[in-house]
Order: C-alpha cells, then structure tokens, then sequence
C-alpha cells in the first residue's frame, strides 16, 4: 500500500499510538493545531532540530528503515546529552513520494519509537507532507536541565584534562567492515546501525561539575576544535590512550590504516568528549565508561595529537561538511 | 555563490543574525549542541512543527523566496494563535541543493527574520543540510498559554456560536486572480504571498473564553469540520453572512464561480474560526474584525450550509490533502 492510499489524515491517525512515554508533562498530544506539555518551573529550557536526507544521510539500500529512524533519534537525544540535559519531548516531520510504500513509514516510526520509549520521551507532534523524490525525516527534541547547569562547549579553561565516554572510531569501523563485507565485526556494526546516546552519563558528568562537553557527530577532531574555538583554547590528545574497541586495531591492520583515524575522522559514535578541573579526574574515572586522553592549554583553537611515535601532529578539522566539496 | 561554496559552518555563522526578538527568554541562542531559553512557570508549552516542499507546498517560480520564507513562519505563527498561545522560540531546518544560490537562502531566511520580528518570536537554533533536489524548509515553533487555557478544537458544544476573524477566501481570491493574470485584486493577492497569523485576535478569544479554535490553512469546511469531529457535534453557517472581501465577489463573477467557495476550499487564509457560548456574541464583535457565520447542533460530525437559495447544503472536509490524488 502506497502512501497516497490512505492519504495524510489517516497516517496521522495510524502513528498517534505508543507515542506517550511519561504522560507527567504532557497535557494534550497529537492531534490539536499544537500539542501541550509542562515544563519543570525549576529547569531551562533546552532545544535542537537535526534533518536527514535519503541518499546523503542515509540509504535504504544500506539500513533499514528501522535503523534510520532509531538513528535519526539517537543524533537527537545526543544532541540534550551533550548539554547533560534530560530530553522530553519530541516532534517530527516526514516528507515523503507519495508512491512510498507505508510498510516503510511503519518501520521508520517503529525505529523512532523504540528509542524514544527506552528514553521515556514524548512524539507530540508530527507534520507528514508530500516530497517530489526522496525521503526528508527532521526531528525537533526538547529537554530540559537545572537552571544555569547546562554544558556549553565555551567552559573549557587551560589545565583541565579532556576525556572520552567508552569507545570512539566505533561506528566508523563498523560501517568499514561492512562496506568490505568483512565477518566477526559483530559489536562495531551493530555500533554503527544503531548508536546509543549517552544521555545518563551527560547527566553525571554534567552533576561532577564538567567545564565544557561536545557529543561526537562528525569524528573526535572535529569537535575538539569546536571546544577549542567556543572556549579560547589549545588542546592536546595522546594516541596512546585513545580508547579504540579491539575491532578498530583488527580493521585497522587488516586494511593498512591507522586506528586512531577511526576515532579521529570517523563520526556518529555519540560518545561525549568533555574537559574538567584536573582534581575532578579520580572521581570521573570512578563512574566507569571514563577515559582521560588529553589536556587543555592556553592557546587558540590548536588541536594537536601526540603519536605513538612521541611526535606533536596538528589536526585538521575536517569532520562531515555538508556542502563541502 | 552555491551554498556548496561556503560550506555548512560558514553558512551558520551567516545567519546567526537578528534572530533574537525577545532576549528575556534567551539564555544561549545558536551554536552549541542545543539552544537554552527559559520558559515562564505560570504557561503551559505549545510546540507544533510545519514542513514546506518546493514544487509541492510552494514553487519559486510563483513566489519569492522572502515570501516563501515569510509565509512559512505565518503557518508556523497561526497554529500558536489557534491555541490562543503566545509565539516564543522556533527552530528551523534547511535542506537544500548543494547548487543553490546562496542569494535565494538569503531571501528565504529574511522572510522567516522579518516575520518572526514583527512577533517578537527568536530563532534559536537552524540545521542546514543538502538535499537531493529541491528546497525542504521545517520550522519548529515553541509557544506558551496560561495553564488550562489552551483553547482545543473539542470544546465545542451544542448552543454555541460559530465565528471568524477578518474575511475567508482572501487568499484563494488573491491565487486565482494571480493565476489568471487579471489586474484589480491587490489587497487579496497580498494576503495570498504575504499573510499574517491572528496572534492578537487569537489571544483576546481565549481570554473572552472561546469555547474550540482552528485556524484556516485548508479551507473553512474543513476546518468547521475538524471542530465537528473533535467535539462530537454538528456545525451549520450562513452562506450570506460568512465575511468576503469585495474583490472575492468581483473575482467569482468573473469567473462564474460561487463566491463562498473561496472561503470553504481555499486554504491558507490563516483567519481563525472559533464557537463560543451564545451569551458571549455581543462581547465578542466588539472586538472588531469579528464575524458570527453560523451556530453549533447536537449531532455528530456534520457540516452544513444555508445557502442564499435557503436551501441546505452539506459540506465535505475537503480540503488540500497533501497525499490524496
């Protein structure tokens, strides 16, 4: 069954279930000109959109509809992890050919929908309009975090120590070994078709008292630099203690690359990278998933890594640009 | 210049201007993972999001960009007045092809400023990415309504009276004398490329206790008829008082056309039509700009019509369906 079959009224009234997650903020749902909810009066405010684009986000040759939806989620509920904020409620908007078959929507909304439910989020709203080609899948989310202790990218200060949560270069190596067909690259792929955000421990780092935090979206250079130039800042990272799953070194070797590149250039592992005071470094260390892998100097905007060889090497920024070449 | 030219980045930075209408409410605007703003504890949250699709939803061929820009801020902008909501913060996504002329995003962004400045509303946050082809443009917008205030499309009850703001049929008035390239409809063919949300008008109907609002994006039958639905009730208006601009008349003899047409299928006047306690009629057309067109019934889901004739006419929801054939 097309899209064009049941027309727009009918698909919002087939999406308006399983939506509700923590029904404590939410006066009025889908189905108004706008939906109602409550914010805490003792929290801010906090706010982001993220857009994918069929064939330049994603591919349905390459994922499954399921998997884009959970990702498109993800990206956003990173986005609020990386502020250590709480996420809340979410609206979206699908244009789509009308020529689409509606199992494919289904399977989208399913994705969505898993991820906002493992995260008690609310859909209270979403717009389902007609595209000449391609799929365009955009998601407004809404958090909220005590007032004045939201993250910013701004905070970090010359002496703190920079860190990592879990692995980086994860989804990068999965999506490597898929593109080679290669077997036994089990958890990084799955690393790849369905990333996690790192929502409790934004919270925690954020509660520890963090001077600045970035989630990875586009490759741990890339947003190195975006703190260092917020904050004023050099920073410099040890290859060496880069936590790189043991998937990445097999890739790696396999293919004749450099490991930490994965990390470096890859993107989409929404892991959180952040500084912190130095004397916060033992008790960050203590909730675990916690690497320590560089340190904040005075500078302006410099990133620079030191090499297993003990060499200084600058890096670059390049990340995903969209409308680079 | 093609937006592929400067880059993504680039781009941000070129619009992070003059999107800050309402600084009380603002604690950190564009540029980091998410937006920070602060919302009173005495409101409730509105939040709804709208997406356009060039060549569906608009065609620059037809349009300017400032226009196109201008008009979807006015669609975001009206789904807060249906609500009797005061407009705060959006949030606005761009995909667009990598060889688009930066001066066309230029003029589309200058729409959204220009009207988002008249109502006092931030922008606080843009996602810019490429597209396939043609122009996708989301925005989310977040308003605020005291608590319990909002005003539904299911509170309609039988007894009430049914109203609209200003003239129906304006804009489609405006569209066709524009599509038959005639000369002498300057006021309608403003209101189709330049109209303007009812916030003010919408806000003095809550605050008069208006008992269910819509505003008219896709025709007053069907909105009366999403009214009907929600309420569980029947709708009946006057085909000779419902309120038509003079160059609608003039347009419909031209053409041979019903004049009231207009207004039941012609969408996007973004006017508002609300039902109200009967005791409540003298208050409100002293508001100015007020028109009663009919009352509420005890019934189900119907819509009807007095024609001039005096005869019944019964209304179908037909309005623009975005995946109908």
């Amino acid at each position: 069954m097309q899209l064009q079959d049941i027309g727009e009224f009918n698909f919002i009234d087939s999406i308006n279930s399983d939506v509700i997650n923590d029904a404590s903020t939410v006066v009025t749902g889908i189905g108004d000109d706008c939906a109602i909810y409550k914010a805490n009066p003792e929290m801010e405010q906090l706010v982001s959109i993220d857009t994918m684009v069929e064939e330049i986000h994603f591919s349905l040759r390459y994922m499954t509809p399921y998997d884009v939806g959970y990702r498109l989620m993800t990206a956003n509920l990173s986005d609020i992890a990386a502020m250590g904020g709480i996420p809340r409620q979410v609206v979206l908007s699908v244009a789509a050919p009308k020529a689409l078959d509606v199992a494919i929507l289904d399977e989208f909304y399913k994705g969505i929908k898993d991820q906002c439910k493992l995260h008690h989020v609310n859909i209270l709203g979403g717009d389902t309009v007609s595209s000449q080609e391609g799929i365009v899948l955009t998601v407004t989310i809404i958090g909220e975090v005590p007032r004045g202790t939201a993250v910013l990218r701004s905070g970090a200060r010359p002496g703190d120590i920079v860190g990592v949560t879990n692995y980086v270069g994860y989804a990068a190596t999965g999506l490597g070994a898929l593109s080679y067909g290669y077997d036994g690259y089990d958890m990084t792929i799955l690393g790849h078709q369905r990333p996690d955000p790192q929502i409790e421990l934004g919270q925690a780092l954020r509660m520890h008292g963090v001077t600045s935090m970035n989630d990875i979206s586009d490759g741990l250079a890339s947003e190195l630099h975006e703190i260092a130039k917020a904050s004023g800042v050099n920073i410099v990272i040890d290859e060496q203690i880069v936590p790189l799953h043991e998937e990445t070194y097999t890739l790696a070797k396999s293919l004749g690359t450099r490991p930490v590149d994965y990390a470096l250039y890859g993107g989409e592992d929404f892991q959180l990278v952040f500084t912190a005071p130095k004397e916060l470094e033992d008790t960050l260390k203590k909730i675990g998933q916690i690497t320590i892998i560089g340190q904040v100097l005075e500078g302006n905007n410099i990133v620079q890594m030191v090499t297993k060889e003990r060499k200084i090497e600058t890096l670059e920024a390049r990340g995903y640009n969209h409308f680079g070449n």
